[in-house]
C-alpha cells in the first residue's frame, strides 16, 4: 500500500550531494534502491523539479527512467486545462515522460479530464478531499443537495472512467470522512497523501478507507525522503519506509 | 485589452521551422515581434512547452525573455497544490522564468494560492469561469445558496487578494454571465479566453465585462498564431492581432 513521494527539494540535499552536477538525480536513485522492497509506488511532485528549470524537467525524466518497472510511477502534477491543452500535458506525462499516473485537478469538468483518461494502460487521478485546511474553502461547501462538493466531484468523475484508469486523491489528515467517500466509491483506489510531515493518521486511514482489494496507495514525502540530512540519508529512508510498511501490516492484521 | 496566446504547437509550425533546431522559439520571436504594437500581454501556455521536455523548458524560458518588458507575461500554468508545493510553482514561474503572472486553480483552497499571492509585484490569475463545455460540470453547478460554485470562487478568492495582485479567468464563451460576474467582482481584471476559435463573441465580452477601467485582457491564441501555416505566418498574425484590436477599439467607442 506505501507510496514513497519524491518531492525532492534540492535545498535540503545532503551537503555532499548539493556539490554534485547530478545530486538531485543521485539522492532519488538512493532513495528508490532502499525503500523499493517497502512500497509499490512512487509519486514525483513536479514542482520541485520546474523549480530548477530545464536541469530540473531532465532530473524528472531520469528519476522517472529510475523507478522499476514492478512500481506505479505517478507524477503529482494537478493539471488540467481545456481539452487541446489537457491533450498536451497528457502527451507530456503519459509519452515523453514515462509515468503510468497523473494527478489532475476536477474544477474545468470533463473535458479536461477526458484526455487523460482515453489513454490505454494509464492512470487518472482526480482530486477528491484533499488533506491541507484549504480544503475547507470549497472542497466541503455545500451544494444544493446538502452534500459537499467533493462528493459531487466524486460521484461525477466516477462516472467518467472504471477502476481501472481513475483514482481518487483523498487526504489522510481526514480519515473519518473516508467512510463517507467509501459509500460513493467503494471499488476505486485511493491516493491518500497527508501520512508523516502533514500528521495523517494511518490507522485511521486503513480503518475507514481500506476495501476488500486494499484500495488504497498511502503515500509520505518527507517523513520518509528527509529522515535523515547526513550520509546515511538513504538507510534511514529505507528503514522509515519499512517501519511504515510494517505499521500497515499490523493494522491489516488487526483489522482481519 | 489583447493578450496573444503562445499555444505554440510544434506539430503546427510551418514546415521551414519544423527543421529548425530552435524552429518554436524563432516561431515565438516572429510572432511577438509581428503582434507587439497590437497587445498589452502575452499568455503562455506551458502544456505545449511541456509536451516537448526540458527542450521545451528551455523554449518556455527563452519565449519569457523575449517578451518586451512593456507587455504583461502570463504563464497558463493552472497550478496549484498544498503550500509547500505552490510555494515551488510559484519560485518555478515567478524566479526562475521572469512571467509576471500565472494562472492557478481555485479546488484546494486558500493556502494552495497563497504562495503566489504572496509574491510582491506578481499577478495571480485564479480560474472563475472557464470557456470550456466542462464548465458545466462543477463550476456552474449551485451550492446549497442558489448560487453556482464559480461565484462562491469569486466572491471568496477577491478576498484574498486585492485589485493589484488577483485576476480572474472568465470564459468568452458565457459573456451574458460576465454581468452577473461584474457584481461580484466589479474592480478586478478579468482575463477572458476563448474569443476565436473557442467561438466567443467579442462584442458581448466587452458590453457585459468591461469595468471603468477597461478591466479586461481578451485572449487570443490559435486564430492569431495559426492565422497562417506558411512562411507568412508572422505577417498574418500581425495583421490578425491588428483586426482584434482595431475591432475592440470599435465596440468600445460604439458603447461610449
Amino acid at each position: 500500500m506505501l507510496c514513497v513521494g519524491l518531492d525532492t527539494d534540492w535545498n535540503l540535499l545532503p551537503e555532499h550531494l548539493k556539490q554534485r552536477p547530478n545530486g538531485l538525480v543521485e539522492f532519488n536513485r538512493a532513495i528508490i534502491e532502499a525503500t523499493q522492497a517497502h512500497c509499490v509506488a512512487y509519486k514525483v511532485n513536479t514542482a520541485f523539479y520546474e523549480a530548477l528549470g530545464a536541469r530540473g524537467w531532465d532530473a524528472l525524466e531520469e528519476t522517472c527512467e529510475l523507478i522499476p518497472e514492478t512500481h506505479i510511477k505517478i507524477a503529482d502534477a494537478k493539471r488540467a486545462d481545456i481539452g487541446n491543452t489537457s491533450a498536451q500535458y497528457a502527451r507530456a506525462f503519459f509519452e515523453r515522460l514515462q509515468f503510468d499516473a497523473i494527478t489532475v485537478a476536477p474544477y474545468m469538468g470533463e473535458d479536461s479530464l477526458r484526455p487523460f483518461l482515453d489513454y490505454p494502460n494509464k492512470w487518472t487521478i482526480v482530486l477528491g478531499l484533499t488533506s491541507n485546511p484549504g480544503a475547507a474553502d470549497f472542497e466541503l461547501c455545500k451544494m444544493e443537495n446538502g452534500a459537499p462538493l467533493y462528493e459531487r466531484v466524486l460521484s461525477t468523475v466516477s462516472q467518467w472512467g472504471s477502476t481501472e484508469n481513475l483514482m481518487f486523491v483523498t487526504g489522510a489528515t481526514r480519515p473519518e470522512q473516508l467512510s463517507e467517500i467509501r459509500k460513493i466509491v467503494p471499488d476505486h483506489f485511493l491516493l491518500v497523501p497527508g501520512v508523516g510531515a502533514q500528521g495523517g493518521d494511518l490507522q485511521g486511514v486503513i480503518k475507514h478507507g481500506k476495501n476488500q482489494d486494499g484500495g488504497l496507495l498511502i503515500n509520505a514525502s518527507r517523513s520518509i525522503i528527509y529522515a535523515s540530512s547526513s550520509e546515511d540519508f538513504a538507510e534511514k529512508a529505507g528503514m522509515e519506509a519499512m517501519l511504515l510498511k510494517e505499521s500497515m501490516q499490523s493494522i491489516i492484521s488487526e483489522l482481519n
